[in-house]
């Protein structure tokens, strides 16, 4: 397939969905942001070998590349829109891996409502796959969540579940044996497929004071929201949510502990909010089908502590986080 | 110099001017497109070896990258507002050279008048350097300037002089040689910095029916004008704008001309218009210090023809060309 072949079968496809692009036939793609709203933007790049594994099925490397894009709109509390894609493509990748790729693409913008605005590919032959992706929302002007209004006082939560995918990664790795084999498919699947919480995000808008989306490492996330806040954040180590499959994995080595709260690449929300909104925010997360757990507090002070129980603070399998602690 | 310093010291500052970036601290940056307008969006990447040189100035290369962008921009007659950017640093990469590329985009920032939105840095030590940009103009909403409208009857017009690049890259790679120090330097320097015609875009809006930049060639290009618009191109080769080094060139090798009208990556505007709309372009590209020079007209038919004074084709440096010439 030629670079025109492609552009008409795979590319072009994924963009008919937004006149503004006409096609792909223009130099940039013509996009009307809605009256009282303005835009989110992010930028993600990943790297063969650094950020996706090379036996990653395709279709999953495209969709992680685009859902982490998403998950930082979700933190926010934006909705997704649309995107534009870099693929600086190597000497390995064949038709099919290429069509595979876009089809994955095609999914997730059935799933997420978003189309392809736009973008370029390159042939980089001495180099490795490398991809880029910006992502674009909208949200209401002035709304959007960020990491700096949090408030001594306040409750932290968070979504989903944490750790499964530092845990899935080692899994795909073959460094964590003596799993359930339904267990270990869990992880490695929350691994190559997050979960951006684009609809408790938006419901998160008027509630909560301060969010961002889990990837550097619940830790060291949670350092983002203190240094930025200008506070101290309390996480409850038994509060922290663990799906079935990392509670086998940390009962059987208790050392994953470290792992599960300083692995990263979660992609939950991570939010503080007065104690006064958590029934609204159940109630939310109940409607946007989206699980959400308390796990600690807001106080005076700065950096962040993860207490146990009786509300020592668990020093030994925190060692090692710092290196993601700031943005 | 680690991740974090180079943050504080040379990214967070190209983002300051623009409060929704918050100094680059939160997921994702917030921008408000102006009542009555649109955006427009685009992305181009580059890897080192394909798209520049291994010993092109990191200066250089970074106002390059964002100079290719906006010349998309300027193409559909957008103001440029500001951009996102995507770097893959390889092995070779010292702080050094990261300082020189960022220095070259502040300048360029001066110049143009936009901030650093948002953006993505990752370490890549087995790929080549890779980077990517999206930048974002604003448009007054439907007015945007496109490939698709030309009519036949409109002349078609040029910005610049063509060809200086494609000569300019064979100059640095020294396949050029008997050509003056300066007109060799002149060259070098159009290949390396293009100079994008963002205020002969915005006057286009109103007067142009088709535009595009010039990237895969003089040819090539005319050639999406005449398929997306559905009609022929005549090019007159004796009108088309040569600056003073190009012509030393291709006085001494005549073969040179099928470099001139193939090579690409000059970054100029190509247009058409109705003829009674020339004298206006005339006035307002004095106006933006920007030479605009008549080539050719668009006719019934399709496909893209080169003529010689006496209104013959050229077809015998024409060879090869068809490599560009889809979009």
């Amino acid at each position: 397939m030629d670079e025109f072949e492609r552009i008409d079968r795979l590319i072009a496809p994924l963009a008919s969905g937004h006149p503004g692009t006409y096609g792909l036939a223009n130099d940039g793609a013509v996009f009307a942001c809605s009256a009282g709203n303005e835009l989110v933007l992010t930028k993600d790049m990943m790297a063969e070998g650094v950020h996706f594994l090379p036996d990653d099925p395709p279709d999953l490397v495209a969709r992680k590349l685009l859902r982490t894009n998403l998950s930082d709109l979700a933190a926010m509390g934006a909705a997704a829109r649309g995107y534009l894609l870099g693929l600086a493509l190597d000497a390995n990748r064949d038709d099919t891996w290429i069509a595979s790729f876009f089809s994955g693409l095609a999914q997730d913008q059935e799933i997420f409502g978003i189309t392809l605005l736009g973008g370029d590919t390159i042939l980089s032959e001495r180099g490795v796959l490398t991809l880029s992706l910006t992502a674009i929302g909208e949200v209401a002007a002035g709304r959007a969540l960020t990491r700096s209004g949090a408030q001594a006082g306040d409750i932290v939560a968070v979504s989903g579940t944490i750790g499964d995918s530092a845990l899935g990664l080692m899994v795909l790795q073959e460094k964590l044996a003596a799993l359930g084999p339904q267990s270990a498919a869990f992880l490695g699947d929350r691994y190559r497929l997050p979960q951006p919480r684009l609809a408790l995000g938006a419901a998160l808008i008027g509630l909560a004071r301060a969010a961002l989306d889990v990837s550097d490492g619940l830790l060291a996330d949670a350092g983002h929201i203190a240094r930025r806040s200008g506070l101290r954040v309390e996480l409850d180590w038994p509060q922290v949510p663990l799906s079935a499959a990392a509670r086998e994995a940390v009962d059987a080595r208790p050392d994953l502990r470290g792992n599960i709260v300083a692995g990263g690449d979660d992609y939950e929300l991570l939010f503080t909010l007065p104690e006064a909104h958590w029934p609204d925010i159940e109630r939310l997360a109940l409607v946007c089908d989206t699980p959400v757990t308390r796990i600690g507090r807001c106080v005076a002070g700065e950096g962040v502590a993860l207490l146990d129980a009786g509300g020592a603070e668990l020093a030994t399998f925190m060692r090692g986080w710092r290196h993601g602690s700031r943005e």
